[in-house]
């Protein structure tokens, strides 16, 4: 018996929206947007981005797989800095074309400038668009020294 | 005097991510992908994307503006629906190729499928990775019917 849920030939969107199904829908350069948060605390972690393959072993292993666009490669998240992600939760949007993973994020941290997060500065509200924009650090605290965590091998830049 | 942050030439890269300028690094299609959550719940509400414009006014404003892809135009959060997004705060990842805006969602929700948040579907973790992969339904009740709230006019995919 078919799957009810794409039975009755639905159209793509609602297949790809209301289906059982996963369907990533990749980018022109093969990617899907991948958003990490902390499965305690809920704060964003990271952005970044996944190929086939990395989605792939990130579902089979529950260890964060990401592609790097600079270094055009598989990046296990941790490989160099120690500091993996284990996945707790994996979901996927509405169209199919971004996953959320919740973390245990091991380590200091998972950004690479050495903080616990990628998103330490704040964007004031309000400010009148012109000009240039002043950034406000917020929990900028480093906790870890990339340097030393990363030595020369070094760990790119998640949205890199 | 000068930005003591930007002053000795810095590199490039040592300015985008310790610097205290919004220098928002776009991508070959002119965007910039922005993560919205709940101010309140910290749940991960949309994934969508901002061009030059829909990051200026979103700054000005204070309300949340994106940049439909498939629309190719800009598109206020709730100018259909009349469920905006009040940025509660906006933040920059360390290389600036991302923003999460936390914000107050009105209405019923943010998802054009009539959900709360676009992440109404989890990817069970542990597969072997092998043939289709079954989504599980989370939170996936609908909060509203988007044929009545969006009517004929349409609101698309936050992702598109």
């Amino acid at each position: 018996m078919p799957d009810p849920v794409v039975s009755g030939s639905p159209s793509s969107t609602e297949r790809v929206e209301e289906g059982r199904v996963l369907e990533p829908k990749f980018n022109a350069e093969g990617l899907i947007t991948c958003v990490a948060t902390d499965a305690g605390t809920g704060d964003l972690l990271m952005v970044a981005h996944m190929n086939a393959e990395a989605l792939r072993r990130t579902i089979v292993t529950g260890e964060a797989w990401y592609y790097s666009r600079s270094r055009k490669s598989l990046w296990r998240k941790g490989e160099s800095s120690g500091y993996g992600q284990r996945v707790v939760e994996m979901r996927i949007d509405c169209d199919q074309d971004a996953v959320w993973i919740k973390v245990e994020q091991a380590g200091a941290g998972a950004c690479h400038t050495g903080r616990r997060s990628c998103f330490y500065r704040a964007v004031p509200i309000g400010q009148s668009g012109a000009g240039s924009i002043a950034l406000e650090f917020r929990d900028g605290e480093k906790t870890f020294d990339p340097r030393v965590v990363y030595g020369k091998a070094g760990d790119f830049s998640p949205g890199s």
